[in-house]
């Protein structure tokens, strides 16, 4: 794998191979691990106050020398004080979703700090470009987690996002293996955005439990639920069935918000509990088969995507 | 574009681009165009009866002399007759959809038709395999007109089926250009099958009105509608709205099959109402700017798949 585009030059990396930030999984040992391997590391502020995002930072700067950043979701309310904890920290890389990052810009900016943002849509596309990010990441529907309302796969999206912007574009959603970085490269996109595959990795700071439910799963236990809350991809479990079925009834939206009032996601992701957790995952989980260390799973996706250009290129 | 593979062996084809069968769309001139593109046409039979059906193979066979077939949905009532003018006409191509292939392959494979079936997960991929099938369409969730149940997008199904059957796989859902096609090869399909873009041409039996819908569709302008009856990814035009709020508020499967009632489907493709038609579309539509003639879709493909191919290999 010899790449050399817009991504990895914009965050000086090897591989425009860039891992996810995530609730409960992605913290500084996964970051640094997958920053050490040529990748972007990325450590997920979502589940993290201030003081311990700081705390992860600074365990990831001693863990690695190689850039990596932090994916922020806008829709915090300690979002500032986040913000002045990666600026002070000195981070160079955010990756900011679930939110509009007009509001934010100029702050990371003038810190220096380069900006991607996650997108669903050709909309949202134009509107982070015109924002002044640096890069987007185009996120399908098959992605796991919190998910946009547009339901648009990657395979739809991603060459409409690269029409649409004169950005990077990364591809996120459904991309487990080399031949779907591939895939992901001949849609347009320069980079690609794998979140499952790195959940479920020895590094990843999840529970075991959930890492084996990603492992074991095929290609259709994954479901969206909370469309009329907040749209997540998770592991068709007990809580996700009990989600589905209160949507079918027509419940209401604070019903279904009262649903998810006992932090499902922590109690799924992080403490294991595969009956009344969110278990959020991609459609990629069915091509995933074994919790892997970071390592390893780059030298596999390398491998895979040397045969799969080999394959187009020899014809 | 230079493609040798099982898919053009099986169907002995030019280039493993099928058009895909689709109600009220797909004729005889639709589908003898494709023909002599050097794709693969195909009759969708969904919206004939057995003498139309007859008729428009007929047609089909005057009209050129490179191969083509007919689609086929099992779960018509009328099947066995269509399947004796299928085989009385002397045709040697069936795309199986919407049921068990195993019911009717003897029929088929007695009267030397090479039959591909189209499946949405592992599981249909691999009953298909068993059943005998040559070859299966796997389509994801993006694809337009009638789905499967599973709701996998492209980019995550097409890898898993390729990894789990031994027949060759042909890709749907989400592919409407050349990139699209190399993506496809990439995941490990030998062929793609695109109906949308086929239904936005000139040849294509669909009124105009229906047409010119799909080339100003946007990105997110389509939708998964009927989840309690029979799930159809269409427009989002007055219907489609009407049919998301009946299952929003709980309806019935009665209650939504009652709104389907009034032949939706011709009424909007073949009649061009755009209010109280059901416009079948995949989100492809986002990509798809004009309407063409087939010769021009495929001079159009064929050049984006040149120039795709050229910018992975000069690597």
């Amino acid at each position: 794998m010899k790449i050399k585009n817009r991504v990895t030059d914009l965050f000086k990396i090897q591989y425009p191979i860039i891992q996810g930030g995530m609730v409960w999984a992605s913290g500084w040992k996964l970051a640094s691990a997958v920053s050490e391997e040529g990748g972007l590391g990325l450590i997920g502020a979502g589940s993290m106050k201030p003081q311990l995002l700081r705390e992860h930072i600074r365990k990831c700067k001693n863990a690695t020398n190689k850039p990596f950043g932090v994916n922020l979701p806008l829709v915090r309310e300690d979002i500032e004080e986040l913000i002045n904890v990666i600026i002070d920290e000195g981070i160079k890389i955010v990756f900011t979703s679930a939110g509009h990052p007009a509001k934010h810009i100029e702050k990371f900016k003038s810190a220096g700090i380069i900006v991607a943002h996650v997108v669903s849509s050709v909309k949202q596309a134009n509107k982070a470009g015109q924002a002044g990010c640096d890069a987007i990441v185009g996120e399908g529907v098959e992605a796991g987690g919190h998910n946009g309302k547009d339901e648009i796969t990657t395979v739809a999206l991603i060459p409409q996002l690269v029409d649409a912007v004169n950005i990077p574009v990364i591809a996120a959603g459904g991309i487990a293996d080399g031949r779907g970085v591939l895939a992901a490269l001949v849609l347009g996109a320069e980079g690609v955005q794998m979140g499952t595959r790195f959940a479920a990795t020895k590094e990843s700071s999840a529970h075991e439990v959930y890492k084996q439910k990603i492992a074991e799963a095929g290609d259709n236990d994954t479901v969206l639920i909370l469309r009329k809350a907040l749209l997540a991809r998770v592991i068709k479990n007990p809580f996700a069935i009990e989600a589905i079925k209160a949507e079918e009834e027509g419940k209401s939206r604070e019903e279904i918000l009262e649903l998810l009032n006992t932090k499902r996601e922590k109690l799924g992701i992080f403490e294991g509990d595969d009956v009344n957790g969110m278990l959020e995952a991609g459609q990629s989980a069915g091509l995933i088969k074994e919790i892997l260390t970071v390592k390893d799973v780059f030298a596999k996706i390398i491998s895979e995507y040397d045969k799969a250009v080999e394959n187009i290129c020899k014809k």
